[in-house]
């Protein structure tokens, strides 16, 4: 994604009433009654927008660390006015002071950053220690949904999650005729080691 | 693979020294000292003469159930004279007649009949009772190897693996980049839950 810096965006995103300024200081989320999923690195929204849209009983939360793409998903929600979707501008690590463990239903990963330099190893969203991080989030039982168009991401993904005690329920190789994702029920995606 | 009839392919294969006919009375393989490496489905035997020649130090044993087929890989090794290499003539679910538990070093498959019918499912050569098989076969820590351009069976291994407790080594997405195999030593495939 090109990044173009908007002056604006760091004060528009603290004055908007529906964004999580994500710190080390930040606390648990209280109230939250309904299934909880959350998008990690939403971009501008589109996906989680949509999502939001079509399940109005599920609380939607998506974050993303870049506050100048970040604001264009909030005009966008601002715009179209729903209630069950939160931004949180901020880096992923922290999401567990956000919310408690085994309290999410699904996390959803697309088209993340693929990091391909061997240096940055770490900071693919689909790194042990990320993986790691997603397991304390879900529920038992959830699933982890990621979407990639590259190579080599896809492959790395699949040898972390087996390495790292995930199973596999649904895979494909065909992007684009893979459009529908899984429903929640019934599956299992983690392995309790 | 084209299967073209030859009338004369069991005789030859029965009369043939070095072809072991697999059937349910089949008894324990006696005096194997080295490394085994087992393929199954060898069609014609390219890849596994091949690996033969090039590593004298372990034994090969290739397993076709296609008599007609068999007889191609049976004359090109009399035309070489491979000692290190055995055919075998029959049903894969019979190898654990021949082979000890945990007495084999490796298993490939490569380019598995795709047996794309829902109906079918249980002959692919990565359904669940197939990789009990091998699993049985294998030693600890030791891999089994598959290649295929099906992008069905490609899908199904990784979920049938995933969900039957195997631990993804190595994975390309890239058939014709991933020439080389993955050499066995340091290598776990295997997850022992």
């Amino acid at each position: 994604m090109r990044l173009k810096k908007i002056p604006y965006a760091e004060s528009f995103l603290k004055e908007s009433e529906d964004v999580i300024i994500l710190s080390k200081e930040s606390e648990t989320l209280k109230d939250i009654k309904n299934k909880v999923e959350i998008e990690i690195g939403c971009g501008k929204g589109d996906f989680i927008i949509s999502h939001a849209q079509k399940n109005e009983d599920i609380e939607y939360y998506a974050i993303e660390k870049f506050g100048s793409v970040l604001v264009r998903a909030v005009e966008k929600q601002i715009e179209n006015s729903i209630d069950n979707l939160h931004f949180i501008l901020g880096d992923a690590e922290h999401l567990s002071l956000l919310f408690p463990p085994k309290s999410v239903d699904r996390i959803f990963l697309n088209f993340s950053d693929p990091w391909p330099k061997k240096r940055h190893v770490k900071r693919r969203l689909t790194y042990k220690t990320k993986l790691d991080l997603y397991k304390e989030l879900l529920k038992d039982g959830s699933l982890l949904e990621l979407k990639t168009d590259n190579q080599q991401l896809f492959e790395f993904s699949l040898l972390e999650l087996s390495k790292n005690g995930w199973i596999l329920e649904e895979v494909s190789t065909d992007l684009h005729n893979q459009t529908t994702y899984i429903e929640p029920a019934n599956h299992l995606t983690e392995y309790e080691k």
